[in-house]
């Protein structure tokens, strides 16, 4: 199998990391300075390891094999959630790299071809899984027009002229080109931690569904306003998102998780009456039948909360991701490579987080690999994986490549 | 009795709601430009009166009579909610102006002096009653060094730089000189309205206590978290508030009333479970007892709450006013008065919303009177009260000044 050189992994990770330093992790939002600054770093980096590198209109960074007869495709997104880790899709494109080198260095992998992604805004700055669905044909001109900045509201258009990547083509997966996707990412949670395990095997990327609740009351005068005759919507709101996390455990299975994130009341001040409410509700399975109970319930929930007055509730439904079953010849040929290089130590588990992996199942076959998150922390500055980890998961990664591509 | 001019009371209020005017109502916060310039004309309007004028160092308009042997101090606050009603504050001021012009115009009631005060920022856009406890003794300098405006977080000292206010001499009370403070005011609530009564006498002014409850768990990813492992600091909050919802009118009387007007979460993002909240917790009574009850019951629900965990829970009692009964003699005085001009139209009740009356309470005897408000509409720029009401207003306000200062 091709040579890894753990070093030169662990060493690219720092450096990557040098952009955007927030203590022992990195803040690196998608299109500012540091982030543009990191995608032209990956580029030149794609270019030493002899592939054909290109920056998007998105920010994509793509590096092609110009000489290999298979392709495989291998990334994950270079940004950071806000003074979030070092690791997390960093990884999986410093592995995606590697393999290219480690690939392009080995004459028994002649003709394997390894090709390098690093996607933009897969956490969202603008909008999740932005230059994955760009590249599988899921981003529309009209959808990049109307985007904003979750922050600061700054148009995506605005934010792209200052990366200096408006007007560039967008590049497009061409299904036929490759015998897949592949992905390691950090687990983000703790399940290998805890069970002293160092490779996961990714089944399923769990479906998320969201929605936002609103709650139209009266506001009015809180000491003038007798009780009898409020229409309280954060009293209304508070009671529902109880009512909520009293009857999604009774319809969970092992793994279902919820969270009512976002709760806003107005106009949120002590003397007043809320006259509005909203809370956004997301909830998490890998599968389709648990999901559709669980949207049944919130909507008969949210109806119970509107007949029983005083105060109006609605629902409307946001993002929802189906949940995406990974390849099941990919699982097999991780897991081989695993029971070579760690045997014993590996399992199979599905991915709580979403990663563009999902995405680009839509368009060809796709695997996930996870290694262990310490203490299952993630999107925050310390994040982080013993070097061990990473050096041994790159190792299963490109001897799962390696599988994966003789076997096309 | 004197002679109140109805007409004049009313064009005079339209004429101070030119300043900031609203849709049909007024936005005059303290300190903004209109209100500085809203001050300036009342002390032009008390000069015309008869009165010497001063705005003082925190923006207190006083018009003091220099020839009577008796004064009754009456007034009211002149600037008003964001995007408030136009009678909200004002009613009080124009009908102490009124009066003033009225006695000094009736020959009967010489040596009987008004004296009209237009307090600064009872509405609390600094801090709530900031001008009539700087008038009796109640507000520091280094208060005053401390306060930050509520919106933008501007100091208090700046502000007053900017409206001309600073290093003028802060006016103070001197009780000897006064009969008592006489307060009108539009009743905010719907109890005159829904009665059909026209004139209020002010009882008590309820006491009002406020609390921050804060709660702290643990940020985490919402989609790689398990259940088992959260603390979910949004979980715990909102069960806290449907339990303080279920258990508060279990140990209410016939007018207690309780809010929960604020409530933040922290990250406050669909993705990511809320590591800390926080809200505000206020209840209102006339009655000391029943408001000792709400305070015990509020502490043993946060103890509870801790207790259960996983989430800690703590409160911090905030701004506590006591309730304060409104001078005996001064209500039978104003019921002698409505029951002439309006007889068998008037009723006794509490006051629900905190007036600069209970402040001046602590230092002389103090009455106020309310006159219906539409549908008990307050703080809103719909707020209104009929005309002849207005007018019927001022002439028992009128009336039951003069039985004060005889009986005097």
């Amino acid at each position: 199998m091709p040579n890894i050189n753990g070093q030169r992994v662990v060493a690219d990770l720092k450096q990557l990391a040098d952009f955007g330093r927030y203590k022992t992790g990195v803040h690196r939002p998608t299109y500012s300075p540091v982030d543009v600054e990191s995608r032209h770093w990956l580029a030149e980096k794609f270019r030493e390891a002899g592939l054909d590198p290109v920056i998007d209109g998105v920010g994509n960074v793509i590096g092609r094999n110009p000489s290999a007869r298979r392709h495989l495709l291998v990334g994950s997104h270079s940004e950071t959630q806000p003074y979030g880790g070092w690791l997390d899709g960093a990884l999986g494109v410093i592995y995606g790299l590697e393999l290219a080198r480690a690939f392009a260095a080995d004459p028994g992998c002649a003709g394997l071809g390894i090709e390098v992604a690093a996607w933009a805004d897969e956490e969202g700055h603008y909008q999740s899984f932005l230059g994955s669905h760009s590249f599988t044909d899921m981003l529309s001109e009209e959808q990049i027009d109307r985007v904003r900045g979750r922050d600061d509201g700054t148009p995506l258009r605005e934010a792209l002229q200052r990366a200096g990547f408006a007007g560039r083509p967008r590049e497009r997966a061409d299904p036929q080109r490759y015998v897949g996707y592949l992905e390691a990412h950090i687990e983000q949670g703790d399940t290998l931690d805890t069970s002293e395990l160092r490779i996961g095997v990714v089944e399923t990327i769990v479906g998320i569904w969201n929605y936002r609740v609103s709650v139209t009351g009266e506001q009015n005068h809180a000491g003038t306003t007798r009780m009898v005759r409020r229409k309280d919507a954060g009293v209304a709101m508070v009671r529902l998102a109880s009512r909520i996390h009293d009857h999604f455990p009774e319809i969970a299975g092992p793994r279902t998780v919820w969270t009512i994130g976002r709760i806003v009341i107005e106009p949120n001040a002590p003397s007043v009456i809320p006259g509005h409410g909203e809370m956004q509700v997301q909830f998490r399975d890998a599968d389709p039948q648990r999901l559709a109970l669980f949207d049944r319930t919130l909507h008969e929930l949210v109806a119970d909360a509107d007949r029983a007055g005083p105060c109006r509730v609605a629902i409307e439904a946001m993002a929802r991701s189906e949940p995406r079953p990974m390849d099941s010849g990919f699982q097999a040929q991780i897991e081989a490579a695993a029971e070579r290089h760690a045997p014993g130590m590996h399992m199979r588990l599905p991915s709580a987080a979403g990663h563009d992996a999902a995405v680009l199942s839509y368009r060809m076959p796709a695997g996930m690999m996870f290694i262990p998150s310490l203490g299952g922390i993630s999107h925050h500055w310390s994040e982080d994986s013993k070097e061990e980890d990473i050096v041994l998961g790159a190792r299963v990664f490109a001897d799962a490549a390696e599988r994966i591509l003789r076997a096309a």
